[in-house]
């Protein structure tokens, strides 16, 4: 057992503070990461301010992680000391579930998330905005060589959260996808789609971003501000990445998909979505999706390894973090903020 | 040009009566039907009322179509005078577009529907409340010997559209199918689900047709007036066809689904379908679906043969499609209302 230097908070409503949390001694399977990079993520703000339901306080989020491994258990033959990895959403899974079986460990039935979420040793999980993590071998991915540890981060839940999708329905040469919002998860989406070979357009609200969103891969950019813009992409996707966190009007980019496209929405909007049944009667579907599993987060690692996919991002220091959070919920950060952790006191 | 009795609306609200329509003389590759049968369904009432939009009058609905050919063009090489056929919800397409080319007429960038629709001749169609109908052979389907010709009609639309979706998505041994609603589309879609090999639920409002729903191959039956079915029921099915035209809560719905689980809706409800985005997250979708493509049609029809699929109907007179149209909006029907033509004036 560890006592290690974190920033959390004690409530909902409340600034962050400095905090200590308690990280298990290694087991057999288990490894020690000095942490060294946390992006923040939306679903970070949602948590701590209690918006989607109250999770337990105090509470340090945090899955957008990447360290370097201090130490391994006994049984570890994955990684080695020394070795440069990232951490994710979850931090233990069962192994022996359908869903394990099939390496859908996202939807293990006793899946454990990195914060806020009851681990196998009964201890409520803290997140990555902490100096150090123990974990499964099984939640911690080599990263490849090629990728910096702080731009690499995002990639744990945002690279796996816009990589699954895009690989699962086919995005490659002669697909046309559209990504919608550019932000923390529609940046990353951008360039992995243009890696995979598809064509690829973003659907904003304006056109403040557009440079950058060409910059990132994209053909071209689409403001949802111009009344034309709904009418010149009638029927023109064959996939559609919702990547925003409230759609009034889905049925909108529902007409956008061609007959058989497909629209994933990423973003989790806090309310209900709402369309025509109709408007999906040419083979069209609206699917959703979770992270990755195992095997996919390593293969969306090594792809985006192999393809210079990085987050652009903002570095933060620990006393920033409040302020922070209210940039990410302006959409203000270009486009992910990630915590120096050395920066925690 | 032929003049033929028919049964029709002048506009929304107004009672049938008897109509004379013209028949074009049969071009090359048409085909002129003696139509001996017709089904009622669910759209030709929200088109005759304007509910959809408003049709060209006078109109003369029905797209359920059983007939014998009595006439062949000099150029028709797939039918014969005298062949027991059924016509559906279209009467032409282009054959050259994207579409038609991968067997995707129903999508035809110039496709004909049945009744309300200009055909290639410029004249507007009128549907198969009437005594004959001349269409190109491409959508005149061969009858299996063994479907009664009554009970067949309605496999033209409400067999094509549920057949298509539970093929599409792999319906079969293994696979653990719910039916929502038994009416004129459900009670075929149990059929056909079960003689494709699935494990085939119903989950209607009340118990009511629950004998019907077994014996009509359904192996469990479920009520939504019982508050504890959406908590059994959670986490069941790998498909749900949706057959009702009103959903309140197709969050409840999506729940009953496994993760990577599909529903389509095929009962184009009149109001917005509405859920949170996060029910998806599983890997689930929504999807939808239109009647069939031509060789789609007739494998349906070819299936329904070897396994005994009809409809189960209620014969009735011309004069008692008012009065059917009543009992089919208060779902009184048991299942589908056919109308036999002879009794046309």
């Amino acid at each position: 057992m560890s006592v290690v230097r974190a920033c959390g908070v004690t409530g909902p409503h409340v600034p962050f503070q400095s905090l200590e949390v308690v990280r298990r001694e290694p087991g057999p399977k288990d490894v020690v990461i000095d942490i060294k990079y946390c992006g923040i993520c939306h679903s970070d703000i949602h948590t701590v301010r209690g918006e989607w339901k109250m999770p337990p306080y105090p509470l340090v989020p945090g899955h957008e992680i990447t360290g370097i491994v201090r130490e391994v258990g006994a049984a570890v033959t994955r990684l080695a000391v020394g070795d440069r990895v990232g951490v994710g959403c979850m931090v233990n899974s069962c192994g022996e579930c359908d869903y394990c079986q099939r390496g859908l460990e996202q939807f293990c039935r006793s899946g454990v998330w990195t914060y806020a979420s009851r681990d196998y040793d009964d201890t409520i999980t803290q997140g990555g905005y902490s100096r150090a993590l123990t974990v499964s071998e099984n939640w911690a991915f080599p990263l490849p060589d090629s990728l910096d540890m702080a731009k690499a981060a995002p990639l744990m839940c945002a690279g796996a959260t816009t990589y699954s999708p895009l690989k699962r329905w086919g995005a490659g040469p002669g697909m046309r996808v559209g990504v919608i919002g550019l932000g923390g998860l529609g940046h990353i989406a951008i360039q992995i789609a243009a890696a995979m070979g598809a064509e690829v357009s973003v659907i904003s609200r304006t056109l403040s971003k557009k440079d950058d969103g060409l910059a990132l891969g994209a053909s071209d950019y689409w403001a949802t501000s111009d009344e034309a813009t709904f009418k010149t992409l009638f029927a023109s996707f064959d996939f559609l990445l919702c990547t925003v966190s409230s759609v009034q009007n889905m049925g909108d980019y529902i007409n956008c998909l061609r007959p058989g496209g497909v629209l994933v929405g990423v973003g989790l909007p806090p309310d209900p979505i709402s369309f025509p049944m109709n408007a999906l009667s040419r083979h069209k579907s609206i699917s959703g999706s979770l992270i990755a599993g195992r095997k996919e987060t390593q293969e969306m690692l090594d792809f985006c390894g192999a393809h210079g996919v990085e987050a652009r991002i903002e570095l933060i220091r620990a006393t920033d973090i409040d302020d922070t959070y209210k940039r990410v919920v302006a959409s203000e950060v270009r486009y992910r903020a990630v915590l120096d952790v050395e920066t925690i006191a």
